[in-house]
């Protein structure tokens, strides 16, 4: 469907978008920066201003030791359940520890060790590569004796569903996936999965760092086993935030956590030298937490919560289908292709667009139009829209500078330079 | 040797401490709080403020995703830097990751995988519980083929060091101690059991959680070839602030990270999916880190470095010396015990005095005397000091009201309850 193209249709949108005083909380000083970026680091929420004052000024700097009875002991669960609501899981399921790698390797190590016999890892080359990597890692530690069936997508944008489910078998250990793939935006039919997967014995674990905030997830209803994700994207956590994992319960006693830290220990002020894992899912945590950086997830997830799934849900469609039209009129005839899927119900909350001078067009954005996308290897410039502050504007500002870029060859100075990290 | 049980003493040895001017640049609100928990939290320096609130409003705030560019990124390298100055280690041998638990994790399984046909373990009952919870989830992992030997101390306050020694073998994989012990602040001779331990031909890894910042640690010329610690005690990095570890330079490329995330890749924008991991240090990081928990660091460390370690290690011998000056005056008359070292050069920055009403009298301490030591079973109240901000007069304010607790019986109507968690 042919879109208008002009800026009056985005102020329009925005000014009939339910959402967008919500842009209001969070800190946004230069008006100018176009960001699409809040899937790798989500802006800061003001009231994090606030905590983060709160917490080192007064909780560390005058309750000293004893803010861990005030309160901090608990935010690992605290802020558990509040992620809980925004992935459909039950409070005392979903807990914040250490960093998704980390939290990804104890529940990898710990679904192998339940299913013994079993030597199949399937996963798919569009996961995250950390993921990747921890998944060799885990598979060195326990002896070498799993494989990892890493399933290619034929097109590298939509992940290869149906391959992996004619791969399960009584071998299959675990399924893990990126619910949301980082590069494409292509979003897995959990439920399908789920049954497939269980239909042959394995477990499931998913990684939604990349849906979590943005992307409905209902992990009871739709049979996920283990779950980790980020919170410093969609969740605006904070760079760098702690990450969290779930644990569906009836696995929960099941399940032994191989990082076994005195946080997860039963009675851990007995000091007994003994491990004793503590009920529930407490015995998932490791190690004293980053208190700091954890305790500054909350102001954005309950930004989250207040916004609800549903309505950023339906802002998120919107907006990606704008900046999908917006491609096809503008970009598509300078030569940018679409690197995610078209059929929204298949896609997450960020687009990515591929283009021969790629890197050349995402530096010219950084460094000359006051547009901060990211840029994803061999040529996908990617556009995060995070529906709690990313306006309809933001999105043709940006498109209507890609093609002045491509236009006017701004790219032509930068190719050859190393990508920015982001 | 007797010394002066008066408060006059205490203020003349406050008036002529050359490090006195240091107390100035940490939080205290409340200066009628004697805190005697340092080694525990560590007090916050003023100058994280600041830091926090640069962090905050201004990086993450304002700078976003351009943060990891602009110095976030090399922040796990760049305080490592600075805290191997307080350790004996060359500047590329420290970094910043994790947890203490997460970090003896990882070196413990690396050291076991680089020992090959060794199976034994040696430690002692002295161990931090959550090191031994660490050392058995590791056997565990790796299929159960390691024996943890955790050699008891006769008196429950100095290390069993010549029955260590005397277990040493053939067999023996790894060495692993607190190097100040927490509970009785007993200090390991480190070059002794490093040289003890390789002509056994295994590999030594120290927690030095309870010594850097407090106690000179020379690893380099002890010989120690792994070692981890805890950066929100002496350091005074604040709540849960990630942990640093050492890998001595010989062994950082023999060693493989079990935990091999994104951060510990070799160009890891390039998004391979294959783990490569990066040269030096690097490649025991895992996950992003928890950046605003870890920056905060860096403010304690300085504070650390510019007092400097020998005059740090003087000023907590004379006020150990002190405590336990008074102790003998005016505590061991009343039914306590010295459950710490009497000898200074065995002995950390910490003591614990025992007594048979032990959890009564800290809990009076905190309820009704303003005074926050911390409390470990069975009966050891832990008074911790930190040479940067405690003064003479706060210990010996804590002495006398330790000695009125007991005098007055106010420790009674404590008796049976819960301890504080601290």
């Amino acid at each position: 469907m042919p879109i208008r193209t002009d800026a009056d249709y985005a102020r329009e949108q925005d000014a009939r978008d339910p959402l967008a005083h919500f842009r209001n909380a969070f800190v946004c000083d230069d008006p100018a920066l176009i960001y699409l970026d809040g899937n790798s680091l989500g802006r800061m929420p003001r009231a994090a201003v606030a905590r983060a004052e709160a917490l080192v000024r007064h909780e560390w700097g005058n309750r000293l030791i004893r803010g861990w009875n005030e309160g901090w002991f608990d935010t690992p669960e605290r802020i558990g359940a509040k992620i809980a609501r925004l992935i459909g899981a039950q409070p005392d399921e979903v807990i914040i520890a250490d960093s998704t790698s980390v939290n990804l390797f104890k529940l990898v190590v710990a679904a192998l060790r339940a299913r013994p016999g079993r030597s199949g890892i399937i996963t798919d080359t569009l996961n995250f590569p950390s993921d990747l990597y921890i998944l060799q890692g885990a598979i060195d530690v326990l002896g070498k004796q799993h494989t990892l069936n890493c399933i290619s997508s034929p097109d590298h944008i939509h992940g290869p569903a149906e391959q992996m489910t004619a791969q399960l078998s009584e071998q299959t250990a675990l399924l893990t996936l990126s619910h949301t793939v980082f590069k494409s935006g292509y979003v897995y039919d959990m439920a399908a999965l789920n049954a497939a997967a269980h239909a042959a014995g394995a477990l499931t674990l998913w990684d939604l760092s990349h849906s979590v905030g943005s992307v409905p997830v209902e992990l009871n209803r739709d049979g996920a086993d283990l779950a980790i994700g980020c919170c410093y994207k969609y969740l605006n956590g904070g760079p760098g935030a702690p990450a969290f994992l779930y644990i569906r319960h009836e696995l929960q006693a099941q399940l032994q956590n191989p990082i076994s830290g005195w946080m997860g220990q039963q009675n851990l002020f007995n000091f007994g030298l003994e491990y004793q894992p503590a009920p529930g899912l407490r015995h998932f945590l490791t190690g004293t937490p980053p208190l700091i950086s954890m305790a500054l997830i909350e102001p954005g997830v309950d930004l989250l919560l207040e916004a609800g799934l549903t309505a950023l849900r339906t802002k998120s469609i919107q907006q990606t289908e704008y900046l999908v039209g917006l491609y096809d009129a503008l970009l598509a005839p300078v030569g940018f292709t679409l690197n995610s899927p078209r059929d929204y119900t298949q896609r997450g909350s960020h687009i990515s667009l591929g283009h021969a001078e790629g890197l050349g067009i995402d530096m010219a954005l950084i460094n000359a139009m006051h547009v901060l996308p990211d840029f994803r290897a061999p040529d996908n410039i990617r556009l995060g829209i995070a529906p709690l502050y990313t306006s309809f504007e933001d999105i043709h500002t940006a498109v209507v500078r890609m093609r002045t870029i491509v236009d006017e060859r701004l790219y032509a100075q930068y190719t050859g330079h190393a990508p920015t990290v982001t």
